[in-house]
């Protein structure tokens, strides 16, 4: 079966990129929402997502359990009883009018290396788990299904509602599932000893660079504020420019400082996404602006320095026109680093399997955020062409999906779980 | 009566003023809407206003008549009787939650002048016209009262609506007039050599340069343009800086160079009041931004020159992002002169007064911009205390409404048609 990666399987492995394709295609059919793809944590469409998964790893001689958050587990196990386990993983729920690729694609290749392992012996169980919650959608919040297999799901969790005022606990419940239960049987094996979640890129970077695949270095840290600028509106036609506290003009000069500093750091995004006027009239200088600021960085420290760097210009700019500047933090997060020794590891991987694979940080969210403090973590990228996601025509190109399995097989095939 | 300007004046002129600020007091207390001051065109606090000013009128030894348009005038006869006719106008319609004093104070102070004449015989008639609607509130568009008197109402303009779907010839026939015999009764005098409105300033400048008065040069140019700034919406947290097409970014920048450039030429007011952003989220790059431009010269070249450059920067700054740049224009109003000799004659008259009358461009509209190509037309402006108007705070200072009495009685005393 296996014989990567001492003998030419390109015909294998490549064939087995278009099953992974073609199954992520065919998962994207069922949805909540006829004509788009949009499946929703323990919707009816979850449902026969579940049912279509298991029945494609019964396929591959594995028994599917679904725990009581309704992720979908499997193992293959180890010849050695008391063999440690390493998970694959990654998400079958998707955001509203989705793409096909967003999570199914991890989950369906993690299903086909360990197909395309077959018999081979390895010194560790594998548990592949689909976590049937990242996105957050439904219940507002992201990572429930993964915070369950952690230990970290609060009864404040359960009591969420969704749209129709459904709690957690409820839809868990109407799943046929037991919330109670969560505790019993959703945590990670305690012998766990690494994780792996492949995903696509959701951006640009590999495209632009012409690069199949990225490990991941870490998840950056994001901090979200709001900010006003407060001065006074005045009319357009009878307040000279030497007069004037013009609110907008001052948010104008600190939205270009933003941009010109965050292009001075490789690492460090910064992006102002909404504005709002007041009185938002065409002939009233603006009194009031509202601005949001969404700042990522994969060190702490970088991202509070960079904050407090573009606060002072807020207020540089504020200060020149006689306009005040008030900011909150709406949310913060830390960043997250994936594992060093498993993320070289994984690099070499991809190296020995012959493919270039970038160091990246991602500026999203995954489950492996959650999971890294827990299990020594880490995550292999995608190439996104257009840098497309969250959007129907979201893709992967097959050479990248065969390049992203050789580099999953090679770490398999090499990876010690006392090394 | 009169003994100005070679006696001492002072305590009658004092009187005079506290009268009339006491008068546009009690006027702002008739209103649509109680608690506030709203006397919208045709409506019923209008014709208790009307009821209120003609009786004024008539306390001054005058007879008032309302022409079709719904405005008051009264004429002082001169002796002569085939002499021409000089006209002292404003209006008495207001905005919504106005002060007391925009419009009103322009009117009672003209019939205040007309007392303090006296029994003085002047070679010219003394038109006084309270124009009915100079705001644009109750159809959607300023001037409408002007525009009858110059010949200018058109059949269009009859078939406006208000918010009741009520047009203006059906407004103009509940109130007892007839939209048919505007043409006879609204005219202006064919004799009229001249015409004067004294108004509030509606702006800071005399306030900060503590000048009681101003002789209006020109009432500016004006031209309202939209932009439309299309980029690309991303996600902020995986598309790097250099990859964007932030039409934020791009907007913002323009925008301080819309306020840079104003700033550099003293009678330029260039103001961006409106904007907004697509999709509008915290965490996702903004794909699109619409702007408003609001600018406004005493010269329509000047303006042009300015709208041209201020185009090139916002296609500049798009370019360097990748954005696209879109401009229409939605409005534009050419620059309407004074009349040299008339605005020369307000200037002398003030000085012979003892007042500073500063030249000033007016960056509002008024009912003189209507009258200015028919008749020689000139202004005069009062301090707005704080720069404050269409505010009930709105306000006068008692030796400003003194000082622009004595003035406009200096020009009605040295003021001969034919020189």
């Amino acid at each position: 079966m296996i014989s990567m990666p001492h003998t030419n399987t390109a015909e294998s492995l490549a064939t087995r990129a278009a099953t992974i394709i073609s199954r992520c295609r065919e998962l994207a059919r069922i949805t909540d929402t006829p004509g788009e793809t949009t499946r929703l944590y323990l919707s009816p469409a979850a449902r026969d997502a579940h049912t279509l998964l298991t029945w494609w790893i019964r396929q591959a001689n594995l028994t599917a359990r679904t725990d009581d958050a309704g992720n979908i587990r499997a193992t293959r196990l180890s010849p050695q009883d008391d063999a440690p386990t390493f998970v694959l993983f990654s998400h079958i729920d998707t955001v509203t009018n989705a793409g096909a690729f967003d999570g199914p694609l991890g989950v369906l290749l993690a299903l086909a290396a360990i197909e395309e392992l077959g018999a081979t012996t390895l010194p560790f169980h594998i548990e592949l788990i689909a976590f049937a919650e990242e996105e957050g959608v439904r219940f507002g919040f992201p990572f429930l299904s993964s915070l369950a297999t952690t230990g970290q799901l609060t009864p404040d969790h359960l009591a969420r509602t969704d749209a129709n005022g459904i709690t957690l606990a409820e839809a868990i419940r109407n799943f046929g599932l037991d919330p109670d239960r969560i505790y019993l049987t959703c945590p990670l094996s305690p012998n766990t000893f690494g994780a792996l979640e492949v995903h696509i890129e959701q951006g640009p970077v590999l495209d632009k660079s012409d690069t199949p695949l990225a490990v991941v270095e870490a998840i950056v840290g994001q901090s979200r504020l709001e900010l006003t600028f407060e001065g006074h509106a005045n009319h357009a036609g009878t307040t000279p420019m030497s007069l004037r506290h013009d609110a907008l003009a001052a948010a104008a000069q600190w939205i270009v400082e933003v941009e010109r500093y965050a292009s001075n750091y490789t690492q460090l995004l910064a992006t102002v996404g909404r504005l709002s006027t007041e009185p938002g009239a065409i002939n009233v200088i603006p009194g009031t602006v509202r601005t949001s600021l969404d700042i990522r960085h994969p060190k702490d420290e970088s991202r509070h320095a960079a904050i407090a760097h573009l606060l002072t210009k807020a207020e540089a700019a504020g200060a020149l026109r006689g306009v005040r500047v008030r900011a909150t933090v709406q949310s913060e997060q830390r960043a997250v680093p994936m594992d060093r020794a498993l993320t070289l590891k994984l690099h070499q991987a991809a190296e020995r399997a012959g493919f270039d694979a970038q160091p990246l940080f991602s500026g999203a969210g995954h489950d492996a955020m959650i999971l890294a403090p827990i299990v020594p973590t880490t995550m292999l990228f995608l190439r996104s062409p257009n840098g497309l996601s969250h959007h129907p025509d979201e893709t992967v190109r097959p050479e990248d999906v065969e390049a992203a399995l050789a580099t999953v097989l090679n770490l398999l095939l090499h990876l010690h779980p006392h090394k």
